[in-house]
């Protein structure tokens, strides 16, 4: 039996490069003998923008989507205007490959720091909706630069999206020992998306009896981040919101450094694609400083979407142990990646 | 020279009634003897729509217009659809009195306890666009209930609501020690109301050569919510993004039973609202467990806004001390307002 993994690689910019590296490292280490990896490197990101004026043409959309998977390091150059790259490539991909399950794991890994007293067993994931809500570009903005300028954004949201996403989150609740599932959505303002949300959750709930649910306003959840978040186990949101609590969720365990995600199409159609949660951090970049932690996690994330569990599963018992051994040294992008590599290979 | 306040009072659902008796206690006992009080309740929430299907009446929104401010305790019950009475009551009020500078102090206080480790030393001002974004309700479902439902929500944002608020913390700002103003959207997703939001704040800025400014998406604002809030000084903000920040930043000060808030119309073309951040809270309604203090620091907020910056300030250090003088044994709701009203009278 021979098998392959033909893996698209969009380093982008600042650090993206650099944690990337490390990210294939790891992956090489880990991949048994028989497993034949095909990497192909895309050159999209500021670079090629201010070179060419593109952020992401057809024919390289149409080369992307020939993959099993896509790993990304990160986007966004202080050079470069906002929205130009994360609208023009980085939402674009998570549009056009549909994207819907953004997932989002969040742990309190040992000895990290967590900016919580009292360091609260957190080990929750969020499921974010990746392809509608208020990301979809739609609005516009009228006498743009004059005193009587008028801004809209549009939060779209459909009962297909929404059901399909809900219903993603109540499997992977359904999987997990704890079975709960917290909806978060702020019904009490936004009442035609929030009730629609919460109407699907309900639906989809009468499937999953042995699944508990809860429903949490946004701003509530946000105490609840702080103060107990050892509380949630699978959380369901939208965009906007699953954006907002899943930097605040990194934050509370241990840093963006470790926090990983994956941009997932459920059905297979399209390439799903990995990346930290963290952006390209221009001020670190060529330093060494960065953590390619949270893009070896997306790794493990990549590798179990594709089938490899067991490889998934050493990577995530690497960090965890290679963290523990940690002895406060500083250690460089290379560093962590090497030592993390030989756990795996071990 | 005779003085007085006409005060409006909604105690509203859950521990409103309760909360806002402390305030009265605490208002009463710091105004100078020559001022007279004049105070009217206003029977409006969820006894009064389940009685008669009202949540905000013509008249009576009338009837309160006639007032120098208004306090307001807490508004929502479980018994009531989700949104009626917020969009009904609490928003309609917000909106019909143009309270587009809705002000949410965060100040960690002596002997309180956050979840953070280390306590930071935390004490900024969020200023909360309280007229415009996604809160006016704009948007809509259709086909409704079914699979093939779309419902949408609206931000509307202008430059004239925006500039007026951005104005109005640069004033802030301006007046603060560390003259510093941060601004928070999401401008690389949300780029129309971003861009305007962000090209305004720039504009009036130049207006502001003392005043040092940044800005964050407010995923990365989360952040530093949590691992370095001391680095804020005022914050503007759009309405959700605000709803959102303060009630992460009640919960890192020591949490919502100390955050206080008011709705400003600082044209004084309409009566300013007065409000702690919490909500009605009614799995603790009527068992004096419920926290007055953010209902008093509202107090303290409604009296600067009248001009009466000593009482204010009065009540504010009554506050510290008291807190700072807490042994760790319980105290009824009652006895946290008795406390504060003896040393207010002091
Ligand atoms: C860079 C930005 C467009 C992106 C988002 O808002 O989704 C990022 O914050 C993330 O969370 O992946
Ligand atoms: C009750 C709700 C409508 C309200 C809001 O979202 O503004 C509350 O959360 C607040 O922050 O005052």
């Amino acid at each position: 039996m021979s098998r392959s993994i033909r893996l698209a690689v969009i380093p982008g910019d600042g650090i993206g490069q650099e944690v990337v590296a490390q990210g294939l490292k790891v992956l090489t280490a880990v991949l048994p003998q028989d497993v034949k990896l095909e990497t192909k490197e895309y050159d999209l990101g500021a670079r090629r923008w201010h070179a060419t004026g593109e952020t992401l043409p057809d024919a390289e959309l149409e080369s992307l989507k020939q993959h099993d998977a896509i790993l990304l390091g990160a986007i966004g150059d202080p050079s470069v205007p906002s929205g130009v790259l994360e609208r023009g490539l980085l939402l674009k991909l998570r549009f056009a490959f549909d994207h819907f399950v953004n997932l989002r794991p969040s742990k309190l890994f040992p000895n990290t720091s967590t900016p919580l007293a009292g360091r609260p067993d957190i080990d929750f994931v969020v499921v974010r909706e990746g392809t509608e809500g208020p990301y979809t570009g739609n609005g516009g903005s009228l006498r743009t630069g004059t005193p009587a300028e008028v801004a809209t954004e549009v939060s779209v949201n459909t009962a297909y999206g929404v059901e399909r996403v809900v219903r993603d989150a109540f499997e992977r609740a359904n999987a997990r020992p704890r079975k709960k599932l917290t909806l978060v959505h702020k019904n009490n303002v936004l009442v035609y998306a929030g009730h629609m949300w919460k109407n699907i959750f309900d639906k989809v709930g009468q499937e999953y009896p042995e699944v508990t649910t809860d429903y949490l306003h946004v701003d509530a959840a946000t105490i609840f981040f702080v103060t107990q978040p050892e509380r949630f186990d699978v959380i369901v949101t939208d965009n906007l919101f699953g954006d907002i609590l899943t930097d605040l969720a990194a934050a509370v365990t241990g840093g963006i450094g470790l926090a990983a995600s994956g941009n997932i199409n459920p059905t297979g159609e399209f390439p799903s694609m990995f990346e930290p949660v963290h952006g390209s951090a221009p001020d670190i970049a060529g330093t060494g400083k960065a953590d390619p932690t949270a893009t070896i996690l997306s790794v493990a994330l990549l590798l179990r979407h594709l089938g490899y569990e067991a490889e998934a599963a050493r990577i995530e018992t690497a960090v965890a142990t290679d963290l523990e051994a940690r002895d406060g040294t500083a250690r460089s992008t290379d560093e962590i990646g090497d030592a993390l590599a030989a756990r795996v290979a071990g």
